[in-house]
């Protein structure tokens, strides 16, 4: 049995979105900025598309600026955010459990003449507003807070933190990547002015992403050329791209309250059975506050890289953190935020379950687990004598 | 019967190119940075299509740079080249027949406390080497070229504008876009440092690019993140697009002799049709210093936007210049730096023919188009009496 269960660093395409892509790679080539039937036939699509991952967030068709993945959208709206209104200060506050992107990014603005602030979170890695509030001031610029943390799947306080942010004129950012078709979003009731979205994490094509940015709110461009994307985003339209992300919108609209129940399901038997099953093995992050697909345990005395890999020999694919952090072989920044111990960080896997998983895969995962993780705790010096 | 003659603004992606997409979209969606099988699959796919890149301009893997467009190569290149080594000096010198992505990218760096100045070019768009050496000091950073010219085809003399370059401590970038699987290029004949590379040109994807950098030669990435493309274009790699990029350019490395020749035959059967039939129609650019497929043709007293939509009405596909451009509805900067009148730069149209055409197109073309300029120029007050 072949079990894939790292749905939050790679998904397959669904096949409905891949016929429209293909369609449009074959026969809707035009340039969209073209002055004739192909190009228009083109901006059609790409209009189309635009609505329907407004749709999903509930917003409008021109909030929607295609980038060609989350990074560069959460890249456009903090750099191209700071650049834009620099006169009014030069703060940034983060979240201590970003994604490294926004880390990185806020790294480099503080190359480019801005401050950063990293706000803390608590064991369970949920924002600390007060903390937040002490750092949002009038010179902050914008607060960057992730709607809900691709390993951890802690579900942030959003509105809260929103209401931090406005209430010093500051822009509100949420990198909703992991969030996105998993949960409701509405970035008018969020208070998001900003919104990271991705498409390949509902099942859409790799290479295509999008920033959501409030009615008339503007920033400075990143990428820049002819001017696509109103300005905002150059670069020709990667019409089966758009195409793909939007039908999977689409059909993440459709199926997500059922799928999300689905998945919360499965994902708590899977829970429920490796710590039923494996002594010294805890659920990092909050209990309810998370995303329906995500577990993320920890699994003491042994390297989340090895457990990894053990299981990948028994064809079960599954995380250790954030697949974009994984060169460095540092233990997952966000574990230690929570104050988790460098050991306990390093011993941690993530489960993201997709459309793919059902019972008898979770089982299989069940029945797999103890003994690879009883073997790892039998060669490693960290484990007390009584667990071998 | 329907002809489509504007591959320079948008191309149908290969069949083949798209089953190894598909298989690459279903198949292979570990990410790539993961520590597992699915991981390490994603890995080789790239890096067999990095292969396969570099192979089609004769340079090594390592040298090459995945990004979303060719746009974003450019940005990387001149963006990412003037940050690296403003403490060389804080000039760049760009063509008059720059697309439109350098002439804003320059614009930009103008703002971030660059300069630039731009290259003249002679009447049939060839850049003027002695002018560009009065321009180019040891405070140049970079000199970009574009390897040859979208709207009118012309190819420029590199060699010689990198031996300029070089002499002044500079680098060369050549924007390959409209000539990649056109003309052989290969950076090092052609002494370019970076090289943008399009993908949809060579009939592959949409939303990807690449750029070439000389071994060892680093820039400042643009989008900053995860690190992805050794630290130099940060987010998940575009797995499906990459792999199409890598078949079209192996598809463009078999075909291209062949089907440039054969290209260069339909196109100078289609300029030599029109211009025969055709009062008052000349062809832009040089005579044979052009890429095969390009014919850029000027009609005399009619608008070129009103052509190509006469054209469209007859299902044949041209275009009035660059489409990244189109929106502003201003004449060809291209025909202007030339030194062609307004009106003349007006009216002109651009052919450029791709694998679907042939003869029985052209003559299509050849019969239809000489109606429509008579209609046109009936219509038009600019029209003398004798040609009405």
């Amino acid at each position: 049995m072949k079990v894939y269960m790292d749905h939050g660093s790679g998904c397959p395409v669904d096949i409905n979105v891949l016929e429209e892509m293909n369609r449009a790679a074959l026969e809707i080539y035009g340039n969209p900025s073209s002055y004739h039937s192909a190009g228009f036939t083109a901006q059609k699509t790409i209009a189309k598309a635009r609505g329907q991952v407004a749709s999903l967030i509930d917003s409008e068709p021109e909030e929607i600026f295609f980038t060609a993945s989350a990074t560069e959208a959460t890249n456009l709206a903090l750099i191209g955010g700071a650049q834009r209104f620099k006169n009014k200060g030069n703060r940034i506050v983060i979240s201590a459990i970003e994604h490294i992107t926004t880390i990185n990014v806020a790294k480099e603005l503080s190359r480019q003449g801005f401050e950063y602030q990293t706000a803390p979170v608590d064991s369970q890695g949920i924002l600390k507003l007060d903390k937040l509030e002490e750092l949002v001031t009038d010179k902050t610029l914008i607060v960057s807070v992730m709607t809900a943390n691709g390993e951890m799947g802690t579900i942030q306080p959003i509105k809260e933190a929103a209401d931090i942010a406005h209430s010093k004129g500051a822009l509100l950012h949420t990198d909703a990547t992991a969030a996105l078709g998993k949960i409701s979003l509405n970035p008018n009731q969020l208070g998001a002015d900003m919104m990271t979205l991705s498409s390949n994490d509902i099942y859409g094509p790799k290479g295509i992403g999008a920033l959501y940015l409030r009615k008339n709110l503007r920033v400075r461009p990143v990428i820049i050329g002819g001017g696509q994307e109103q300005g905002i985003r150059s670069g020709t339209e990667n019409t089966p791209g758009i195409t793909g992300f939007g039908v999977a919108a689409e059909i993440a609209k459709r199926e997500m309250p059922e799928e999300s129940r689905r998945l919360a399901v499965l994902r708590d038997r899977l829970t429920k059975g490796i710590l039923t099953t494996i002594p010294e093995a805890y659920l990092n992050g909050h209990s309810t506050l998370r995303l329906p697909h995500n577990a993320n345990i920890r699994f003491n005395y042994i390297e989340g890289e090895a457990l990894v890999l053990s299981l990948d020999n028994e064809d079960i694919t599954v995380g250790t953190g954030s697949a974009c952090a994984a060169k460095t072989l540092e233990p997952s920044a966000c574990l230690l935020a929570m104050g988790l111990k460098h050991e306990e960080a390093h011993g941690s896997l993530v489960f993201t379950l997709g459309k793919q998983n059902n019972n008898d895969q979770v089982d299989y995962v069940i029945e797999k687990l103890p003994g690879i993780v009883k073997r790892l705790r039998v060669m490693s010096p960290l484990t007390p004598e009584e667990l071998k």
